[in-house]
């Protein structure tokens, strides 16, 4: 580039990235280099019907991102909201709304967290499906919960015009049309993942019909130009075009472009989701396997229940009281005094169930090796390093399964801001960890994929590439990923000899 | 008895029990209904040589004890000095000391709690043991002891005129000859138990001769007039005989008369001891069998390593800093809120190892089925609630192996002046627990026999009945009783899935 920065500041495209999540809708503008220029959010209300059941009012996805766009728009100079070009969506996947012809909502739309679908999942799951959609049976994806509302709720069900994820819903609203993008409405579980388009037999399964679903667009093709009057409404140029955007999930992935073979992205937030990009279709227990948002490509997730939701439980149940769950750097000191293995303590981590590697919505949390020497510091420890070794097996269980060898972890969320469990995750998968400095790295994907959609890089990859950046890197210790070896070797066997006993704690503890 | 109690007081006998423990001697003045008129105590010193090695040095178990003594009998009145009539001791077990003909030690003895014998259990430790002796293999009995200083100290265990127990080396002192009582010689580990004398199998697996052994007396029988120059020094009487004695944890179960065949005492002390008494040989991995304080008596006694010293290491490490480990009447105001069951937590309090019913010196801690919406109080029950049903399954292993029924607890120590952990062992055992009045209840027990043998009651069992007093009294609910079965059939499943990995955690935690 023979431009200077402050040129190609003033004469380059601009793009809007949404990323509508469980919580909130946020809109960032980002310009060609990756920076953001301003940002807008509003909430989203979470609904409680029934215990395990988890609702929002599709309303409420459209007004969000209305109301956020507008903020992000406000926020910008008169010069730069003329450089806006195209807006691209991410977000949270697997919730699924049913809508008459003109987009309004017949019922409230059911969330990837609902858990209602427990007997559905036991009648219909089956390795077969895993192989034909890329995904174990879950609580998550949205078949089984169709096939709840078939059964529970037909009427409903059958008199949807459309039954359409978030960005098909976000879509209408934007350009007219119920289009999703193919990385969007996989994660409903309804495609024949291989040959990309909506399977006959999951449909059949999942009670709805092939004219209930969306249009399936190419990840970062041009979809449409967004309704004028909408434009106008947040005092954006005419001609902004929509870009078929990808779930959030592989969003970030793409933020921190760790998509050559030898890359995994983490990103340690709530959950601990990690994944690699691969260009052929491959499937295995150790993880999901999502459309991309590469064209063509596949993104092999790894998803562990228990994230920083799990340490957060730790400070605030079994911490200092004072601190009421805070981060608590003492403890983080002490934590990090003490020697991998936490003297013979494991935690399997499970507090919140576990999908990869299996996928057991009944399992529970388990520590093992207690002993009198233990300190809290060794109880926080193990918690951290337990998370840690769970993303070694699963990491070498992706290696296994693709033949590739990985050799750096590109890390984003909370828990990646914290040296001492960066420390452990390096040591314990061998890798060093690279912390993204970007904020919001699904919506950073969805921006990348903005700017390959309009041409201003070739292709996402290389838009991926330009726009992704780094603050810090983390060493892994490769005599302390000797010793995890050996623990993880023992942390292995304890899910396996205890998983029949998960379901007999269920029944009891949900006992009348 | 037509005498009133204060004519009783100036007429009626007094005894002096000398309870010689890991930590310390008390010398308790008792008398004939069982009150404290004067006590005395004095410390032991604990050496650890090395590693998992704990000894004492036997002369301060005669100068604690001397001391202890002179304490007690300073304490009394010159007329109620008069009345001491007889001295009886219990101690702790299994513990020994080489000693040459003067009484000399020859090394430090070696405690009950020293488990340097690892290899020796492995290699001896037998179902026929446990048959011959009533004892399962375990770290605690001296045998294998014995037997690892016939290997690592020949010559010094070849050249002890005598290898003795606590009873043996003060009834040297005492009265000048070597006797052990029988309940108290039974706890080395190396008695044909039904025969009621040493076993030549088992003194050739310890590397002793019968010669170097203690003579035997029965429970309560008269030993021998103490030395009068003891008894001058201490300003005693003339005449003060030396009961046989038993050790400490079968006087306890004296001490709370816990004699017939529906009734069991518990000691919740550091670690949860509980027992019945037997007048017919019997063994079983639940239990190991003893040799009583009354005559012809065995006892079957539980033992469960974790007791308030786990409900303390979780108040120390996982509760309040700043209560350090202190009693916090809010977390067991909580953890009383919380249904049986813990919300599906279970804790198997292994912490210390495990002896009644699997005898796993390698076993350690386990917690299986945290959610995140457990609490710390949710934690704190779990853990007492673990070490209740642990109980409540070994009361049963005893019922079924003897075919009797227990009507009643009978409790002592700490932990038995909590209510909240009371209702929880009332509860997950169904029984009534009866609180001790007394504090020191392996003296009393040792009072009781002192009694039985100068003839102020016709027997230990009429002296116990009479001399034993309660303060309180919980019911259990039955309907808990019957949730806490239901978690029990649960948790008793959780030891055996991971009884294999105990090892190989101990072979990683010590790797060099």
């Amino acid at each position: 580039m023979s431009e200077t920065k402050e040129q190609s500041k003033t004469t380059e495209p601009l793009v809007i990235a949404i990323d509508s999540s469980t919580s909130a809708t946020k809109a960032v503008v980002v310009n060609k280099v990756g920076e953001v220029l301003s940002s807008g959010k509003a909430e989203i209300d979470l609904f409680t019907p029934a215990m395990d059941q988890y609702e929002h009012d599709p309303a409420q996805w459209w007004e969000s991102t209305s109301t956020a766009i507008a903020q992000a728009a406000a926020g910008l100079s008169v010069e730069d909201r003329a450089r806006v070009s195209a807006m691209c969506i991410t977000h949270q996947r697997e919730s699924f709304a049913l809508v008459d012809e003109n987009g309004a909502a017949l019922r409230h739309a059911v969330l990837w967290l609902d858990s209602r679908a427990g007997e559905e999942i036991k009648e219909f799951g089956s390795p077969h499906i895993h192989e034909l959609s890329g995904k174990p049976a879950d609580t998550t994806p949205a078949l089984y919960k169709m096939t709840w509302l078939s059964r529970h709720e037909p009427e409903v069900l059958a008199a949807a015009d459309k039954v359409v994820d978030v960005h098909a819903y976000l879509a209408k609203k934007l350009v007219g049309r119920w289009v999703s993008a193919m990385g969007s409405a996989d994660t409903l579980n309804l495609l024949d993942i291989a040959g990309r388009d909506y399977s006959p037999e999951l449909l059949d399964i999942a009670g709805v019909r092939r004219d209930q679903m969306a249009d399936l667009a190419e990840p970062a093709s041009i979809i449409g130009p967004i309704a004028p009057d909408l434009l106008s409404s947040w005092a954006l140029p005419e001609g902004v075009v929509l870009v078929a955007g990808v779930g959030d999930g592989q969003a970030a992935g793409l933020g921190t472009a760790a998509i050559a073979e030898d890359l995994a992205y983490v990103n340690v937030g709530t959950s601990i989701v990690s994944g690699v990009h691969s260009f052929e279709y491959q499937y295995s227990p150790a993880y999901r396997t999502l459309l991309g948002g590469i064209p063509g490509s596949y993104v092999l997730e790894i998803v562990q229940n228990s994230g920083s939701v799990l340490a957060n439980w730790f400070r605030k149940e079994l911490g200092n009281p004072l601190l009421d769950g805070a981060l608590d750097p003492e403890l983080d000191e002490a934590a990090a005094g003490i020697e991998p293995g936490s003297a013979g303590l494991l935690t399997v981590p499970y507090w919140n169930a576990v999908q990869s590697p299996h996928w057991d919505p009944f399992a529970k949390g388990m520590m093992v090796g207690f002993g009198s020497a233990h300190t809290r510091a060794h109880v926080y420890r193990s918690i951290l390093e337990g998370m840690a070794i769970e993303l070694r097996e699963n990491l070498e269980r992706v290696q296994a399964s693709t033949g590739r060898q990985i050799r750096e972890l590109r890390c984003t969320g909370g828990g990646s801001r914290s040296p001492l469990w960066r420390q452990i995750i390096a040591d314990a998968t061998g890798l060093p960890m690279v912390v993204s400095g970007v904020e919001e790295v699904s919506a950073q994907g969805a921006a990348m994929m903005a700017m390959a959609g309009i041409g201003a890089y070739s292709d996402v990859q290389s838009a991926s590439e330009a726009m992704a950046t780094f603050i810090e890197r983390t060493e892994p210790n490769m005599e302390a990923y000797e010793t995890y070896g050996q623990w993880a070797d023992i942390q292995k066997d304890i899910y396996p000899a205890l998983a029949p006993l998960f379901e007999r704690i269920y029944a009891q503890s949900n006992k009348k």
